[in-house]
């Protein structure tokens, strides 16, 4: 397997430590700084550097891992110089991307891991490990192409999700860019409360509330501008609930304990969803599918949606070459119901 | 030492364990609920059980730990069941309390520990340990009774600090309330963009950033309305920056990217303060003061606003009791600002 790495920085780098260690891969680096193409060779996450994307010759799969405001054209340079490879990235945020790219060979990506440190310097084997790993396929997206990525992934030792780049936008807005922005309000209104004079003496709940305040600011000015409908909206919707809570403050303590009681349940419902899922038995189930594109991104995209991880799949087509079995391995917990979800789109499934 | 608690929960059954085996402390105890008594006898967070306040018989040190609702009935009572006591009370916003109490023997408190868990069976010796425990002397406030509270509290392992019932409210509106606050609203709007549908994928930060969402219900219900005021005025603050974010967003990546940064110094600043003033060497200052109400509190005052810890202090009356000779304990890189301070209150002050 040969892949194409362009953009050798934290997350780049650490995909080609994984693919090279993990899954025996060949892979071919090319990065704008020659530099930190040196480091990523003395540290073992790239066999050869290139000085172009035109002289990477071919690969199965290309990985665009440079700064969001740079995907459109590296992601459209990858796909016109490699016609084989299924072409993807790592950046933070899709709806913009995904609607610039019109190659169906792009399969647009975003790994949960490693917004902390940057570089290659900082590149490790296991930054994916157990990570959810988004992918956006498309009506147009191939099988064999999807299949391909969410092996790969999964090899590296992630958890290839399927979501709808409006979803997935929407989502990370929610839980984590969202998140970002308050906690440098935070900070900047303590800032004012103490005046700069007094000290503040706070206890763990505001650092831990503000942990992510001014985090790496050129790589978070550059998520926040490319996800700014998604993060405007749910800045009017955080502002309308403000709104809210101050009606609640002058209604008195019990409304505000029934409140407080209500953002506990769902704490803890949200984070039960979020443990669940990893680790356990799996199960494999089969369904016979149309062999056109756009079947598996559909069956991916449904389970992903229904919470349902997708730990390996794999696709045969049948002597017709019109059909193909699908074989999905999920959580035996999930099995029924991923079979019930296949059959609703129209496509006989069972247990294997 | 005769310690009178009302109310042996989470705070009151640590500071009965702390002063009786940090203080040899002879605690006696009254709780609305006897199990709650029975529980904090056999636990040894105190030394006895009375069945009414009237009952205590005589106090040094009365200590309010009773629900923010009932504050002002309980202080009232203890300031009149115990003229020769220091009353104090461990709520935690402090404007409306001192506003309702005109009692000169009652000295506001607020110590920073222990919001997680609830009840005496959760109290334990060390739960002050190094906290900081926010009081708020008056101008009518005695130094006798200021010296002795502010020493038995920085005998139960928490550092004293002098604060304005104003300011404290502000500041905890500010790194405290506003941020619980948030942490519910995050969940809730992160509850509506996965639907109860699909999996959330989070990263730490949205656990970080939503760890105290729901906290302790009734509690958090109580702390919210009697705050209620200078959190509004938080809130509103935070959707006014929240606007400013949102213009922000239209300006592009360069300009997030220094927003974001300036976010990071702010933090920077804030913790590097918070962080200072624990241990390391002290040094003595000693300082002529007239002997009149309210002197020690205000050299409390502005040493706090100052950020000087007082780690002890002790006063002396002249012969003549119409002057003395207070001595404060702070770090030794503290010492010179002390002095300078001191002296600017006009009070003649120099190293000891």
């Amino acid at each position: 397997m040969r892949v194409a790495l362009v953009g050798v920085g934290l997350i780049g780098g650490s995909v080609g430590m994984a693919a090279r260690r993990r899954l025996g891969a060949h892979v071919v680096g090319w990065n704008r700084s020659p530099a930190a193409l040196e480091i990523a060779l003395r540290r073992g996450a790239i066999d050869e550097a290139v000085a172009s994307i035109a002289e990477i010759g071919t690969a199965d799969i290309a990985i665009a891992g440079v700064a969001v405001d740079a995907l459109p054209d590296v992601v459209r340079a990858l796909c016109e110089a490699l016609p084989d490879a299924v072409v993807t990235d790592v950046g933070s945020t899709k709806g913009a991307l995904v609607e610039a790219i019109e190659h169906p060979n792009f399969i647009g990506g975003h790994p949960l891991a490693g917004a902390e440190a940057t570089g290659v310097a900082h590149a490790r084997e296991d930054l994916f490990e157990d990570a959810t790993w988004y992918l956006t396929p498309r009506d147009e997206s191939a099988g064999v192409l999807y299949e391909r990525l969410a092996r790969f992934i999964a090899g590296l030792g992630a958890v290839p999700t399927a979501i709808a780049p409006g979803d997935h936008d929407r989502l990370m807005a929610a839980v984590s860019h969202l998140p970002h922005v308050v906690a440098n309000l935070l900070v900047a209104q303590a800032s004012d409360a103490v005046g700069g004079e007094m000290l503040p003496a706070t206890g763990p709940s505001f650092r831990d509330a503000t942990r992510v305040a001014g985090a790496n600011p050129p790589l978070w000015g550059q998520i926040y501008a490319a996800n700014r409908a998604a993060l405007a909206t749910q800045i009017d919707d955080l502002v309308r609930r403000l709104g809210e809570v101050r009606g609640l403050l002058e209604a008195g303590s019990a409304d505000l304990a029934v409140w407080q009681e209500a953002a506990a349940q769902q704490r803890r419902a949200l984070l039960e969803v979020g443990l669940a899922g990893g680790g356990g038995a799996v199960r494999e189930i089969r369904a016979a599918v149309p062999n056109k594109p756009g079947v598996v991104a559909q069956i991916a995209l449904a389970l992903g949606r229904a919470g349902i991880n997708i730990s390996d799949m794999s696709l045969a087509p049948e002597a017709d070459n019109r059909t193909g079995v699908i074989a999905l391995w999920v959580g035996a917990a999930d099995a029924d119901r991923a079979i019930g979800l296949v059959a609703g789109l129209g496509h006989p499934a069972d247990a294997a």
